[in-house]
């Protein structure tokens, strides 16, 4: 093979959808040390109990080695199944374990998910915008992309009409703390969504990798709960990621058994299964009730970063700047005033070695008022790095007033 | 949600290509402890190195946890690239690190490749009988098959005119103990082969997955390093889970950079990345010729099983049976009298506590002569219960004669 010549080789029309997330080309860029980076999705690593995943794995491999070493069912490890089913059942919902499919992370149940339901030119709803990751999954399978109303509160239940939603395959929604925006529906939002798609018949993906990251107000039912009492058909997603660690690659899909089965065999011809190290570790940390304890502390450096932030901004950014206050996650929405190219801003914050993401790729449909909204993450930067980074931002918004 | 009741969903066009492996369904069979089972393809654990990975793992959270339980990056665990394009340029091959993708196990690879190469109904050429594994990754994107004559050597390079090929987008071989077959393609038909796709300009997926467990002869030059002279686009897919465990889900692919751009699109879209601990851990074990202690204790274990399976079959299958054999891996393929039909024999000796797979579902085109076929496998039985149960067997098709 002659790496000098590069070759044109022929790829399938569906590749031609594919393109690097610019999320995780900025992440590049801000491997250098002196990066002051709001950039990433990464969660803080001083949440992530080193020592207690190493002693699960260690007791895992010495007293169960072979089994965690060898191949494992597609379905996955079947007492975390279980556990996660009773997690999900105190929580309200009304589901069994054979409900539930262990995934290699939870962006692998939105390519398995539009890998068994959508065709070429299917509509999708989704939130406008919304998580960049699973547009790019969708993406693959060239569906027919319908953007969803979203307003301070969140997605807009009342904007999903029938006539707007007929044939629609599924809607894509976060509930919590949403990415990009960090948003939140409230509890009358959850119940009107959950009742139109059940009217209209069309599932829902509720995706949820920060629910657990909270730290104001209370936890509000997942959609999967309130559709015990409102019918419909959920599929949500978790993940152990934000919880616990992301480089195990452990997430999880609750849907009804005949989504489970067609999922199963897309997973099969995937990956055969998900890590049993991995779900064999997993369930030793956590069957005791150890994210009981673990939980409060995430949820603390979460809170803390993110009270920091909110504070510079208010101190540094000006008046005609809008932001989300979010009650958990990762990441802050800004509208900056409409004159600010937040593409020109990045350019000139990169040079005073400051990143973030530009809000233009999280929408779906191109629209008014894009190009001035920023995503700042404050999941995996210091205090004082964030007061320092801000008041950098905050001057060169300025400098374009 | 109501499970008691079975929705109907809709399900995409290429959802309807999903079914079941009927190997991992029979291996739901297996699971009893009285089966002496022929019918798997896992490794024997007995070859895990279960002290050393444990080892490795530790060594790493203890040294790295923050970064081994991180978010990565979807190319892979630098160092581990390297190292494998180290091992593979040692062996004659002529590339770079960056020509080294890291997936969740080389089911992945199949998966990933065909979704960037494969548009419904586009031609691919597939030794036939072979992977099952394969085939349903493949099937999921709606190719037309084009199966390629093998025989007792393996698949027959001049088989492949140009007509036949014309505009296929891959060829599928397993150069190594085949799977199902256990045949080697000996070096003439390498050389042919490689020659022959390189002047169709259509790459060559060669999977070997099994190359390592060699116990008879010499080990074959493999197809990528064939092409370092001959020319050609090959498409390496390899795997720790026959050299370490299968139970990491760590495998890799070697290709050109334009390919590999593509993938990793792909597999950002698919999975975000392969587990970080896994890569990590996995470089700890081979970084200082660990394989090389290793690996002749693993072979031993095949070479023994297999040998011993070799032997009784000799002394209990009737004249008129064919059989292979294997130069090194996992499988024996059994050409049985053509009036026994291997399905009704496969239900009597479940019967009687002995499973095999049936080789018809390794066949691409359905032809004469498949129903008498059957694989069997003898890497996870140890030599009393070989004996057991191809007496069994031996008994049950005599029974027919």
């Amino acid at each position: 093979m002659d790496k000098s010549i590069e070759q044109e080789f022929h790829f399938s029309k569906r590749s031609q959808q594919l393109k690097s997330s610019a999320i995780r080309e900025i992440l590049k860029v801000t491997e250098r040390a002196e990066i002051i980076s709001f950039a990433g999705g990464l969660p803080a690593p001083s949440g992530f109990p080193v020592d207690v995943i190493r002693a699960a794995i260690d007791k895992v491999l010495r007293d169960n080695g072979k089994v965690a070493l060898q191949y494992g069912t597609t379905e996955g490890f079947a007492p975390l199944r279980s556990w996660i089913s009773e997690e999900m059942n105190k929580k309200g919902a009304n589901i069994t374990s054979d409900q539930v499919l262990m995934v290699s992370g939870s962006q692998q149940a939105l390519d398995l998910i539009s890998k068994v339901m959508v065709d070429e030119g299917d509509k999708i709803l989704v939130e406008n915008p919304s998580y960049l990751g699973a547009l790019q999954a969708f993406s693959v399978y060239q569906p027919n992309y319908i953007p969803v109303l979203t307003d301070d509160g969140g997605l807009v239940p009342e904007s999903i009409t029938s006539q707007v939603a007929k044939n629609a395959r599924f809607i894509y929604a976060l509930p919590n703390f949403q990415n990009p925006t960090g948003r939140t529906l409230n509890l009358e939002r959850r119940e009107k969504l959950v009742s139109i798609m059940a009217n209209l018949n069309i599932p829902i993906i509720e995706d949820d990798p920060y629910g657990e990251l909270i730290y104001e107000g209370t936890p509000k039912p997942s959609l999967l709960s309130l559709s015990s009492n409102l019918g419909g058909t959920i599929i949500r997603l978790g993940t152990f990621s934000k919880v616990l660690a992301p480089g195990l690659r452990l997430g999880y899909v609750v849907a009804p058994t005949s989504i489970i089965r067609k999922l199963i065999q897309a997973k099969q011809a995937a990956d055969l299964h998900t890590c049993t190290l991995a779900q064999m570790a997993v369930y030793e940390v956590v069957k005791d009730g150890f994210l009981d304890k673990h939980l409060p502390n995430v949820r603390n450096i979460y809170k803390t970063q993110g009270s920091c932030m909110l504070d510079a901004i208010q101190k540094e950014f000006p008046a005609e700047t809008k932001w989300t206050k979010p009650e958990g996650g990762m990441f802050l929405w800004i509208t900056l005033p409409e004159y600010i190219d937040s593409t020109e801003l990045l350019k000139k914050a990169l040079k005073r070695d400051v990143a973030f993401v530009t809000g233009k790729p999280f929408y779906i449909a191109p629209g008014y008022g894009q190009n001035n909204t920023i995503r700042l993450s404050f999941a995996t930067v210091p205090e004082e790095k964030i007061r320092q980074g801000i008041s950098i931002l905050g001057q060169l918004i300025k400098e374009n007033l």
